[in-house]
C-alpha cells in the first residue's frame, strides 16, 4: 500500500532534489539522515560485476560500526566504471558526511541507472552539497527520487505495539535504455534493535521477500536491501519486530512485482509440499520467471502444463504422482490432469493477482514468490533504441 | 543448411503420416528405421518431470542393447500424463516392434506438443500399423512430421573422409497453447562407431551444441538428443567422425536458435578468457536467455550494460577490470568504458545475427551459445488462449 502523507519514523529525516542526472530533470538524488546512530543489516546483489556502491556497502558492512546516513542516486548506476567510478562514489559518501559532520564510513550509498557511464560529479557533489538543507519528515520526496521508470513510488510501513514503527520505500525493476537494472529496498525503523540480532536474521527475510520477486530472472549489479534502526521509539520485543519487518519487506516485494515493466498483472506462486523451503522457493521463483507462464497469464490461459515444466527444470525435488496444481483455486492437475472449466478458470484470470498454488509432494516446506505478466510492452519498453 | 532432396545414410529409411494427432492435420506421426543394429548414444532432459518417452528411452539406455528404430509424435507431449501416460508410450513401440518384428526395446520414443493430454492412442495405434508401408530414404517427410511451431524443418549433414555420412534432424522450441515445449536432435550415421567410445564424447557434444541453445530458457519435460549409428559405410577415425557430429549438432543447435517463437534474427555470444568451458557456456547462456539483451538485440541497441549485468549474475568468474566486450566486432568495454559510434554499432545489429564477443579476463577457456531475440511476436504466440 502506497500512503500518502507517510512520514518517517523519528528521528529520520529526507530530502531530494533533481541534480541534474535524470535527463529527463525529475528528482535523482536523495539522502535519509538519522539525528542518532543506527544499527543495520544489509544484503546485496550476488552479481560478480557488483557496482561501486554495493562493494563499498559491503566494506562498510564488514565494519560493524553503526551509519547515520543513506545517499541514493538515479539515473546512472555507476556500475562497470572502474576505478573511477569507485572513487567518485566514495566521494559522494565523503561529501556528505562531511555536510552532516559525521565520518564518511557513516555514510551508505546507492546508485541506480543506467550502467557503464560515470557520473556527473560535479553536479551530483554540488547537489550532495545543498541537499541537507531540505531535510524533512515526509517520505513521498525520498520514494519519488529513487525511481528510474517505476510507474508510481513504492511505500509500506507498520506499527508495533510500543509504538515504534517500520517505514519502507522500495523501487522495482524499471528497466530501459540501456541499462536500468536495480531493485533497493530500505526500511527505517525507530525501534531499538539489536545490531547482531537484526544482521542474523536480516538475509532469511530478504530471501522470503525481496529476492522471491522476479520480473524478468535478470539480476542486478546494483540491487541492495537495508534497514537502518535508531532506536529512538525504545526497546522493542525481537519476534515482533522481524514479523513487522518482513510484513514491509513483503508489501513492497508485492508492488515492485505489480510493476514490473510492462505488467498488466500481479502473478503469485504458491509452493507447498516441499523438501525445504529454499526449495520450495527455488520452485516458486523459477514459475514466476518463466517467460512461457508468464505470456499464458498475460492472456488469461489456465496453462499449468508450463507450470509442470518450470517446476520440472527448477532443481526442487517433486513426486509428479502426488504433485497438485491449483489456478486461481481450480484444482487442474493431482497426479493427473483433472477435469475443469477452461473458459471459468481462464475468466477467474482476469484479475489484478493470478494465483497457482503448486503441491510438490514430498515435504512440508513452503515459499512463495511474486511476477508478473509478459506483454508485449516489455519488449517495446526495452527494445527502443533511444540514444 | 536445410537440404532439399537430403536422404538419409544407407540402411536407415523413414516414414510420416498425419495420424490425426495435431489439429491441423498437418504429419504428426513419424519413424526412422534400420536394417541393421545401431550403436546409440542418448542424453534426455534433466526436468524432473520428464515426460514418459524421455523416462522409458532412459531405461533402455541403461541396459546399453542396439536399437533399430525411433517413432516420435508431434502435437502432444504424453507428459503429466501419470501411469496412463507410460503405459500408451510402451504401447506405442510394442507396436512399432510387433509391426518390424524387433524387441520392443530396440525402439525409441519420443513426443512432442501439449502437456497434460493423454494420446489419441486408437489413432496413433492405428497410425503406427501402417506407418512402415511407406519407408523411404527421403528425410524430408520426417523432418516435417516432427515439427510443432517450428517455421521450416531442420536438417544438416556432414560427409567423411570414407565417404559414410551424418544426418540430423532437429525440431526447435516451437511453443504454443497450451505448451508446446520441446527441443529434438536427432542424428542417423552409417559409420560405424563403437558404442562405449560414442556414449563416452556425446554429452560433451551435446552440452556445447544443443545445451548452448536457449530461447526462453524454459526447460522442456521432452528434450532429448539422438544418434544412432548402423554400420554399414564401415570404419571410420573416431575423432573425425565426433567433429563431423558435432558439426552437425552445431549447425541444427544455431537453426533452432534462429527459428526461436517470434525471432527476427539470431543472437550469439562467444566467451572466452574463462575459467573452465563449463562457466564460459554458462555465461554466454546467460547472456542469451536475458529478456533485457534479448529486447535490445531486437530494437537494434547497442546494450553492451546487459551484458555486463548477465555475466555478473551467471555464476561465472570474471575480472571486471580486465573483462571486455565487443558488439558485432565493435569494442565497447574493456575495463572500463570504451568511445564508440553508437548509431554506427547500431546499423550494424541490423542484421541476420548479432554477434557479442564477452572475454572474462581471467582464464583460457571458451564457449559461445545462441539464442534469438525477444519480440513482441512471442508474446502474442505464448498468450492467446486459443481453446
Amino acid at each position: 500500500m502506497t500512503d500518502s502523507g507517510l512520514t518517517f519514523p523519528q528521528g529520520f529525516t529526507a530530502a531530494a532534489m533533481a541534480a541534474g542526472i535524470k535527463p529527463s530533470g525529475k528528482t535523482d538524488l536523495s539522502c535519509v539522515v538519522s539525528d542518532a546512530a543506527c544499527a543495520w543489516a544489509f544484503v546485496g546483489t550476488r552479481s560478480s560485476a557488483a557496482a561501486a556502491c554495493v562493494t563499498r556497502n559491503r566494506e562498510v558492512y564488514g565494519q560493524a560500526g553503526p551509519v547515520r546516513a543513506l545517499v541514493v542516486n538515479a539515473g546512472n548506476a555507476n556500475a562497470a566504471t572502474g576505478a573511477q567510478g569507485a572513487r567518485d562514489n566514495a566521494d559522494i559518501a565523503d561529501a556528505l558526511g562531511s555536510v552532516l559532520n559525521v565520518e564518511p564510513d557513516a555514510v551508505l550509498t546507492a546508485s541506480t541507472g543506467i550502467i557503464g557511464h560515470l557520473l556527473p560529479m560535479d553536479r551530483v557533489l554540488s547537489g550532495v552539497e545543498h541537499l541537507p538543507d531540505e531535510l524533512g519528515r515526509d517520505a513521498a520526496p525520498f520514494a519519488a527520487a529513487i525511481m528510474t521508470t517505476d510507474t508510481h513510488p513504492k511505500t509500506a510501513q507498520a506499527t508495533l505495539s510500543t509504538g515504534a514503527r517500520i517505514v519502507g520505500t522500495a523501487k522495482g525493476s524499471g528497466m530501459i535504455h540501456p541499462d536500468m537494472a536495480t531493485m533497493f529496498a530500505f526500511a527505517f525503523t525507530d525501534a531499538r534493535v539489536d545490531q547482531a540480532a537484526l544482521r542474523a536474521a536480516f538475509p532469511a527475510i530478504v530471501n522470503r521477500t525481496f529476492n522471491a520477486v522476479t520480473v524478468d530472472g535478470d539480476t542486478s549489479t546494483n540491487d541492495m536491501a537495508l534497514v537502518l534502526a535508531n532506536g529512538h521509539a525504545g526497546e522493542v520485543d525481537l519476534a515482533e519486530f522481524l514479523t513487522g519487518l518482513e510484513g514491509v519487506m513483503h508489501d513492497l516485494a508485492r508492488q515492485i512485482a505489480a510493476d514490473g515493466e510492462g505488467a498488466t498483472k500481479l502473478l503469485t506462486v504458491r509452493v507447498s509440499g516441499a523438501r525445504s523451503e529454499a526449495e520450495a522457493l527455488t520452485a516458486a521463483r523459477t514459475c514466476c520467471v518463466s517467460p512461457l507462464l508468464k505470456s499464458a497469464v498475460h492472456g488469461n490461459d489456465p496453462n499449468w502444463g508450463r507450470v509442470i515444466m518450470a517446476v520440472g527444470r527448477s532443481g526442487a525435488a517433486v513426486d509428479v504422482e502426488r504433485m497438485t496444481v491449483q489456478v486461481q483455486g481450480t484444482p487442474v492437475f493431482a497426479g493427473r490432469p483433472l477435469p475443469y472449466d477452461a473458459a471459468q478458470v481462464s475468466a477467474s484470470m482476469q484479475a489484478p493477482e493470478v494465483v497457482f498454488e503448486v503441491g510438490l509432494g514430498v515435504g512440508d516446506a513452503v515459499g512463495e514468490a511474486w511476477g508478473c505478466d509478459l506483454s508485449a510492452e516489455y519488449v517495446s519498453i526495452n527494445a527502443d533504441y533511444t540514444t
